[in-house]
């Protein structure tokens, strides 16, 4: 669970390249996403903030809590570790960051900044550099919305770990009805998958390290199955239910989702129905994930399968999202993204059919863009009769 | 895993109550702690905003994603649900919301927000409601310093949960070394007590809902035990560590923490003596936790228990900070924060003693502050005779 030092080091010199093109002295980082990218440097994330100074004289210092010092340089974090004590503090984090930037002469400087930061936030840092001028930055969103080869094999691990956890949860619930007492609830099946990819992880990497999460999920079934981001309930799964397996699994922080939808038993006419639709539109939507269309044309044809059936009214969202450091990033495939599609974009293609009272119907892969076409990193069987669930 | 209605309505008059005063037409809510804590909503955090309307008027309205909106209905949420489709959308979340308050006559309201929000989302606020003003406003933060009894019996509840994961925890290491085999990575016991948790939550509650999570934890051992926040590796614990088990859980997302040292066979004479001024300093600081005497001040005391070990350069962190919907959350015990304890308040006291190399000690529980003196909601043994493990 390692990247080389080489990307990080090219990463740092696109940013400064981009820094000096803007006029900017330097580009103050506050996401942990992005400080993960840039650095390498993951973190158990709480109020207590960490600022990454990218200097466009590539000078770089990451300012970190008391307590995570020696963590930041043991993880050999791509920047000089300085640190303020605690949060809120008698001098406040932000005063420390101002004490640096002017140490350097740079109390009057040009800097960018992501929009991600708070209002509460960035209120404090004009009032303790009242000299700095500010201009917001999409430097870092530009750069993440491809992903380099090193990060896709990172990517491609974290599939094979998700596709295991789906497997997993299928495994679970047959077990439960071989034995022949009661179905498990959805969230023991969460639990249960979780645990699962967790526990791979673990085993495969020496060094683990994560921004949000190694592996999670979201399990519903019957009725509940139709709130498509509906927590896991204490349900249990019956006999007749459509039941959704929505995972995710993260390697060094590159993120994978994989979701199928099983029908618990023989599937009725309707359950037949809806899932064949759902299926046909993730099929075409993915087929459709093409270098050079837009996430909104590619998104008007996925969800326009949907729309012919007649079960327009069943809709309740986008086709999918981009996939990289975190589980959800830009571009958004969707009607209000004109982002082209460009080789090494990693999005989910998950169309989804939710009847009120009945059941939800998704498939989402991961999928790669390629010169050649979409690829897809997740490969579970997706089809109607490879799960169905005897029961 | 319910709040009565009478929770809901008697919080929402005070803010009313408050708007009333400090002259504003209504308050934006954005912060998904802040929503679930005044109407009652937990979902799936996303990019896709949530804004929780409070109309000085007693008018209200919950604006989500299409896909949360059955959800919203189904957890009887204190506010009327309206939706937009998607994001980012031909429309954005922010025109939609801006059409909802135009359609009550409050485009050119005087709206307070809190500072939470992102600089980005804030932009796009101003920018289709360009004729209203806006405050920034700490009603939500001010109320929420403070328990209501309905409250108190949730977090007592997760204390429960949070005592059974330490003991769970114990066990998992205890049996490894009974089975003579290799003992367990730092990881694999993260996730056994975290599914410990969850599945308590979910054997005990018909309806489950949380905001971030039910359960969690991090667990270090050895030299990594030095990192306070280090995240649980794959290191294997081994005889001799000294080893913290730092745990959460949260009914209905009022969260609890109780964090336990151990050592792994007999204690060192080092590992002794750092273990009793851990040991001490939490003591004292959880019995300075009186109604009157500040954060600061409790801080200090806590503390100096510490440096006058001559242990001072193994601090790494202030004693402790609040607890509720979130996991950490206002007041802060730590010396730059000079808010007054009052009854209600629920803390953590969990000062650290950290040798690099060598480990980590830190004991945490869950404070009630009271009229009568603090109350420890977790209650696991603190002791290091109790704690040892035998190996």
């Amino acid at each position: 669970m390692y990247l080389p030092d080489s990307f990080y080091l090219g990463a740092l010199d696109r940013v400064v390249e981009r820094l000096g093109a803007g006029g900017h002295d330097g580009l103050l980082v506050t996401h942990p996403a992005d400080v993960a990218y840039l650095v390498g440097f993951c973190y158990a994330v709480t109020e207590r903030p960490v600022y990454l100074w990218i200097g466009a004289d590539h000078d770089r210092f990451l300012l970190v809590p008391e307590l995570d010092r020696e963590y930041a340089e043991q993880q050999h974090s791509h920047a000089l570790v300085e640190t303020y004590f605690e949060y809120p503090g008698v001098t406040s984090p932000e005063e420390h960051l101002a004490g640096l930037l002017r140490r350097r002469g740079l109390g009057a400087a040009r800097i960018a900044y992501t929009s991600s930061i708070s209002v509460g936030t960035f209120d404090r840092l004009r009032a303790v550099l009242p000299d700095a001028t500010w201009a917001t930055s999409d430097v870092v969103a530009t750069l993440r919305l491809t992903k380099a080869p090193e990060e896709l094999e990172l990517h491609r691990q974290a599939a094979g770990i998700c596709d295991s956890m789906l497997a997993a949860g299928r495994a679970y619930i047959e077990d439960a009805i071989a034995a022949g007492g009661e179905l498990p609830r959805e969230g023991e099946i969460a639990r249960h998958v979780i645990g699962h990819g967790t526990d791979l992880v673990y085993q495969r990497y020496d060094r683990v390290v994560f921004t949000t999460k190694l592996a999670g999920g979201l399990v519903y079934a019957g009725p509940n199955a139709a709130n498509p981001h509906g927590l896991p309930s204490s349900r249990r799964v019956q006999r007749g239910d459509t039941l959704i397996l929505s995972l995710g699994a993260a390697v060094l922080s590159r993120f994978v989702e994989s979701e199928r939808t099983f029908v618990v038993g023989e599937p009725s006419a309707d359950q037949r129905r809806y899932f064949e639709v759902a299926r046909t539109a993730q099929h075409v939507g993915t087929e459709a994930m093409r270098v050079g269309r837009t996430c909104a044309d590619v998104n008007a044809e996925c969800l326009g399968v949907i729309r012919d059936a007649g079960m327009g009214e069943y809709l309740r969202h986008r086709q999918g999202h981009g996939i990289g450091v975190q589980n959800h990033e830009a571009p958004w495939v969707e009607d209000g993204d004109p982002t082209p599609l460009a080789p090494g974009m990693v999005l989910s293609s998950e169309p989804g059919v939710y009847v009120p009272g009945h059941g939800g119907y998704r498939i989402s892969d991961t999928v790669l863009v390629t010169a050649d076409g979409p690829e897809r990193l997740t490969t579970y069987p997706r089809g109607l009769e490879e799960n169905v669930i005897a029961a």
